[in-house]
């Protein structure tokens, strides 16, 4: 019966339902993803991965099936591909772009890297936990191991590396990403050497003490709501790593983690997840249900994050506005706190050992340890044994500061026990991407610092849904910030942006 | 490459390994509506929905594939059925049952079912809310009309209702029920009569007030730690409903609700699922993974949530232990109550309009309602429209009691909008049961009642664990009670107990 349907149903209509599909199967991954990331039981674990697994390979299978291979062959045609609406034509060029890059991974293969890393993220945990790297280093080999082969498989674009990159930030190359960072270096290393000889250090004395977690929650919720968060297509959780997951439009969950001794970690961790949210939320309804709803890179997705997390939540403005609010929350601990000291202590630079925790500036140096370590791993074939020594070399060269064990250092990052190598230049990719895209929106939108100011932070947001959100993966991030500013990715615009704020709360000349 | 893995292995390797991703499947999707119970936001669910349907229709296709056709009828020809071991013997048996059932079906059918009933609970709990019967009909409607399409098409045993107890009781018979739903009437209804000329009410008095809900939780995850739930194999939430899913042996879930105004509704729904959990989380490891890892029967698994609610939880030994525990969470609310008066409070007997309220000697009555209801529906075509004005009227032949509206009801219950017909009479046969396993238990176990009222619950958990819980699917229901208590199903046992408890209570002759 429903190969009678089948063979009635066109292939633009048989398209449509097998990625339909795939992507239903991917949302329901996503939920079991949070599910196992939010409090599933410890017991559980190792089944659930298995079911993972089997979910995963026929998600996998799908993709790269015969029936899937014979449907884009005749919707690419060139007759056909020139029939096709806007949608479907850039549906029919992703799904490719994914069916070429799977049909080279044999299903067992895939299968055994499925499950590897879902069990692989509970082995970290438990390593970061005791601080034992080498309890990790199995898993880490074996994941390595499965990303050089997949790049072997994939074939190797300039460096192996570039074919990882590709993945997370589609035409982004190792040659781009050494001159953005080599320009973000070069300006940003010196301001971060003349904020360390200010004598004006901001005071943070008013962010020590304990702050209660319900508080906190409160004021998560606030801010969330502010920007414009829809609660009813999304809920805030906790975890032990904050994140965000887009499981369809209408349900977008968030995460994050309430330290008692640390005001700022869940503050800007909800902002940040927040700025991922919205993004997801505010796709079109018209790509609802298909693989083009979601973001189009992960570059692009961490420009919303840091754009909502730093450049409106460690405003000035921002602060002037709720300050008043928070304060409210924790009676007595932020009284006589201005705006102005709140913003400047939020901002204190200083070379640090932790990413997540790192202030705006020298975050970008935590990523570029990050990168440059990647490329040794698969460019040079770095053994991961050997990891620790390097990051922590590179750690006293970038930032001059040693992590005490491993834990604080080579072990803090979630990323590369669920394989993601390549994913962390798009934080930085974000910064500039998002301060890109601001100075654009302060001349589009002339009352926007004043908005802020005053607590209006939705215009900002549909300004942000029309030139990004509601696009999905319809548009190539390069195709994106050539539209919204003109031109290409520039590291200028975040350098001027840094150096205007730092300028300022540092009294710098 | 996996086509070829496949052809090497052997057909029961490959039965072993098609049962099990089934099994897989399904562990998710149970994951699914877990969420969709605790929490999952609204403006998500139309997609979820889809999602669910597409993940399910899945699972149905391999449980009917041809692949699946060719393995049981290879594993079921007597050479190769003789050399199974036991597990395997039934895995065929059991499989060879649902592929017969579902082949059946046609699939688009199937499949619009599930999107029809995960979107119908959402319809049905808004239309309690707002006491809209009518909001309701449509889907009922259409619920009703698939399980009549389905009667057909799996073939009328005796009447067409009993091929739906089949699937909650397998064997069961509408003849059977009728005779022991009539012995428990004849038994039952003078008892409740004689109760109701008692002058020697309890007092409930204590009972009114408005109880923390925080204290609430702690008592519950308290008597759950004692009963032997293993919170590493499981978790507590709230939901609008309370249910019990065992997901795997690893991960079994309850979640429960807390009313302010009413301290027993959390108390006793917490033992009750409580009791379901604790089949599940002790189920063999052997059977992990296979789709024999389940209950027996839905009679078989409410005998464990009613014997754990009622037969413990509602003991007069068990509050001799846990009254003190419960008073010092509620401080100056119970003070003076001893554990008598409690145990009387708690047992009071009297007609109500709502199941789930009920207490252990009406709650058959309540049941045996639908039972009849679900009977006219399926074997007298009785229309849904005509539902509320049959219910009413059983409700004031039976109990003597009319609902105010429908919401309490005959919108009360949530089994009709997920399609659930034929399982209400799986609650009276848990009592029968449970009545009969705990006869055994207090004759193996000398010691049972005294070490009930000293806190120690687990040897009883034991006692059935070796009894019902390991054995999962592996026995029949009939087989498990035969072995049991050496002779079939009885309703002398519940009534012997319900008799003797009740004369006690309320001091009738």
């Amino acid at each position: 019966m429903s190969q009678q349907q089948q063979s009635s149903a066109t292939p633009l209509e048989r398209f449509r339902e097998l990625t339909g599909k795939i992507k239903q199967f991917e949302e329901i991954l996503g939920l079991v993803y949070w599910d196992m990331r939010t409090g599933a039981p410890r017991k559980g674990i190792e089944l659930r991965s298995q079911a993972v697994g089997a979910l995963s390979s026929e998600t996998f299978k799908l993709s790269t099936s015969e029936e899937m291979g014979e449907l884009l062959a005749h919707l690419s045609a060139p007759d056909n591909a020139s029939a096709l609406g806007e949608i479907d034509r850039k549906l029919v060029e992703e799904t490719a772009k994914d069916y070429d890059r799977n049909r080279r991974i044999p299903p067992d293969m895939y299968r055994e890297y499925v499950v590897l890393t879902s069990q692989s993220e509970a082995a970290w945990e438990e390593a970061k936990e005791k601080n034992d790297f080498e309890g990790f280093v199995p898993y880490l080999e074996k994941i390595i191991d499965y990303n050089r082969k997949f790049i072997d498989l994939w074939g190797v674009k300039n460096t192996p590396y570039d074919t990882l990159l590709d993945m997370y930030e589609p035409g982004l190359t190792t040659e781009e990403l050494d001159r953005l960072f080599g320009e973000l270096r070069e300006r940003l290393v010196p301001l971060a050497e003349r904020i360390a000889k200010s004598p004006n250090k901001p005071d943070t004395s008013f962010l020590n003490g304990t702050f209660d977690k319900e508080a906190q929650k409160a004021f998560s919720k606030l801010i969330l709501k502010q920007m414009g968060y829809d609660f009813e297509a999304g809920r805030l959780d906790e975890s032990v790593h904050p994140f965000a997951t887009g499981l369809s439009t209408g349900d977008v969950r968030i995460t994050t983690r309430y330290l008692p001794e640390d005001l700022t970690s869940a503050l800007f961790g909800t902002i940040h997840e927040g700025g991922h949210s919205l993004y997801e939320q505010n796709i079109s309804p018209e790509l609802d249900g298909t693989p083009l709803s979601t973001g189009t890179s992960m570059g692009i997705h961490e420009s919303q994050s840091r754009l909502w997390e730093n450049m409106i939540g460690r405003s000035l403005g921002f602060w002037q506005r709720y300050l008043p609010d928070l304060a409210a929350l924790f009676p007595g601990q932020l009284d006589g706190v201005t705006p102005e000291a709140f913003y400047r202590g939020i901002n204190v630079v200083e070379p640090s050992l932790i990413r997540i925790e790192a202030d705006e500036l020298t975050y970008n140096l935590h990523i570029m340890i990050r990168y440059e370590i990647e490329k040794m791993l698969f460019n040079e074939n770095l053994n991961a044994r050997d990891l620790p020594e390097v990051w922590n070399r590179k750690y006293a060269e970038a930032l001059g500061v040693t992590p005490p064990d491993n834990a604080h250092g080579v072990l803090q990052d979630v990323h590369w026990s669920g394989g993601a190598f390549g994913y962390f230049p798009s934080y930085s990719l974000g910064n500039m991407y998002g301060a890109q895209m601001m100075d654009v929106a302060r001349s589009k939108l002339p009352e926007l610092d004043a908005q802020i100011a005053n607590g209006e932070l939705l215009p900002l947001k549909e300004w942000l849904t029309e030139q990004v959100y509601r696009h999905g993966k319809l548009l190539k991030p390069s195709e994106l910030i050539e539209r919204i500013s003109g031109r290409p990715l520039q590291s200028s615009c975040l350098c001027d942006y840094l150096e205007d704020k730092y300028k300022e709360i540092y009294r710098l000349e």
